[in-house]
């Protein structure tokens, strides 16, 4: 374990923090914070392999001990028994989602503020989802077949007979607006594409529009102002209504919940076929809010869709002998969309701004709800 | 030919448009212009394929009787002896550059208005440009050949040892900040990357990086206000100043000139190297800006460039058996970025934009200046 402090006088904060992950030691963050915060210690505990190991067979990987004194402990997954860390205020999860920390006495409980890394993904995923857009509608593939064919285009005269149509004015349809979704749609808006949003809950007003969590800075659409319409609406019908306005582009961003399982089949692929429009479709949530065998379907039926980009798939892994892989213009990753160098540092960035306002006695940011669950 | 107008009293315009072109008729435009401006008889000669050859022996494609009564004349290329067309006033060129007609009678010798098309191609070539940058850093090439091989990441566990860093704050360096590089910027902006641009001659002031040309709407820059930082000079050592910032990303979108010729080569190479950040080279301007054995030097020697996207090279057509095809991460297409289905709508709304302008005694947009030769 790493250890850090300025010892002397005039120190303000009486905090100790407890970090426990798999990355190396953030070091310039750690001197960061003891300077911003006389008094502070930080303490960094590097999860080996071995330690993930017994994570995984349900065993403690952080040794009790070391929770003693911890009043804010950032972690992977593993939450101790409350009465082992009996000065804890604050737990700071490294993920953007709760749900693997839902059945911890910490969470059912206690009071004891949990806040989450919501937002560090955006930039990653939104690029994934907007390269792949740019690959579909400038073929890419088309490309890579000619220069590994040492040909300068096709004997047409490249795309002479069938020319690209840029994305200037084509549509996008974005459910829902979070903060991945949110930088999509400020790149969308800036490639001049027209941004529509739909979220679960009705955004009437400008304050309702507004993202309140972290946004990576320079990113993201903290006011709501890409969209030039809003849509909601848990129920299908809605759905439906959203899905009939006939985009170019649809992406599903949205949480896997009872209300999102299963949400596009059949017959939501009937309505974007009535729309006319053959959309790309795009998911970065989770292949479950998806019935595979009708999206395969639609893509192997003319004028259904004009291709796929799947980061996530039912099941996962995608079995090897698993059709959807050659289903026509699908391109498929193995859920590595928010997989990025720049995750640990963000998370921290979260952690060291909580700690600012906190000291100023503000409210803190990505704190979670515990009636709402997120 | 068709001809449409419309006849009748209180006829403002006098104005005998003809097009000269080989897109099908654009119907709806020519309706839009005889209604906004009652009088005006608007011309379409539809060029095929055999008045394409006979241009290019050197040929008039054009009768000379449909000059007669023109007063503004749309053309991809053909300019008649002045005396065929006394009534002329403006010619509308079909492309961005005027290279092609320089040696004119009318060019040289008449005060004949001429407009151009800059402006049409920025969105179109800003998507192939940050589409490329993209599947680059989010390793588009390693997916698909995993999707091919149907197997879900690699032993490692996908990119999990080597993660991708997405863009944030990473440095595009755009040389110059023309139309296309301009949307460039709004787009690397937009995903959070820090935008250097350099331009021949110095913009000090706001006035002075504004665009004044046409713009599609929803794109560009039009007030100059993405830059972070602004760099000039017509000399390689201002242009080694800049490639020493260190850039994550460097374009090329300057027009071929006597200064541009062959700009990038050994020697900037090294500039490139020594500044340590390997970047992602793109040129979408000139093959001949390059000098193409030290570009694929520089791509096969470990640490310069982290790859390359080339829509242009020098020679075009690359020849088959050229070792650039197979150069390290390098990715080339043959001069397509710019071809798209929007070009000639795009073309005639500056000629709609002009006609406006004209009929309210207004200064028009996109006026070559003949002293300046663009």
């Amino acid at each position: 374990m790493v250890t850090k402090e300025i010892l002397g006088r005039d120190l303000t904060s009486k905090d100790v923090i407890l970090i426990a992950a798999t990355w190396p030691t953030p070091e310039q963050w750690m001197d960061s914070i003891i300077k911003a915060h006389p008094g502070i210690k930080v303490h960094y505990y590097n999860l080996n392999l071995e330690a993930i190991e017994v994570f995984m067979k349900g065993g403690s990987h952080v040794p009790d001990e070391l929770f003693k004194d911890v009043t804010i402990y950032v972690t992977m997954q593993y939450l101790p028994p409350p009465e082992v860390a009996p000065k804890l205020e604050i737990c700071h999860i490294l993920s953007a989602g709760i749900n693997h920390i839902e059945e911890s006495e910490i969470y059912k409980n206690t009071d004891i503020t949990i806040t989450t890394s919501n937002g560090v993904h955006g930039p990653q995923i939104a690029e994934w989802v907007m390269g792949h857009v740019l690959a579909q509608t400038h073929r890419f593939r088309t490309l890579d077949k000619w220069q590994k064919e040492h040909v300068w285009g096709n004997k047409l005269g490249s795309f002479a007979g069938n020319p690209v149509r840029d994305l200037v004015q084509q549509k996008i349809g974005i459910f829902s607006y979070g903060s991945i979704g949110r930088q999509i749609g400020r790149v969308a808006h800036a490639l001049g594409m027209e941004v529509h949003a739909y979220t679960a809950h009705p955004k009437t007003t400008p304050e309702s529009r507004e993202d309140h969590g972290y946004i990576v800075p320079g990113t993201g659409d903290a006011k709501g102002e890409f969209p030039t319409r809003w849509y909601s609406g848990l129920g299908r019908g809605s759905f439906h209504e959203f899905l009939k306005v006939g985009f170019d582009v649809i992406v599903l961003s949205v949480p896997l919940t009872d209300e999102t399982l299963h949400l596009v089949g059949k017959e939501e692929f009937e309505v974007i076929k009535e729309a006319g429009t053959s959309p790309f479709f795009v998911n970065i949530s989770r292949g479950a809010v998806v019935v595979t065998e009708d999206l395969e379907r639609a893509l192997r039926e003319e004028g259904v869709l004009r291709g796929a980009a799947l980061d996530v798939v039912d099941p996962e892994p995608l079995p090897k002998e698993h059709t959807l892989w050659d289903a026509p213009n699908v391109y498929i990753s193995p859920h590595i969309s928010g997989a990025g160098s720049n995750y640990f540092e963000r998370c921290l960035e979260i952690v060291a701004m909580n700690l600012n306002l906190r000291a100023e006695g503000k409210r803190m940011i990505n704190v979670v709800d515990r009636r709402r669950g997120y």
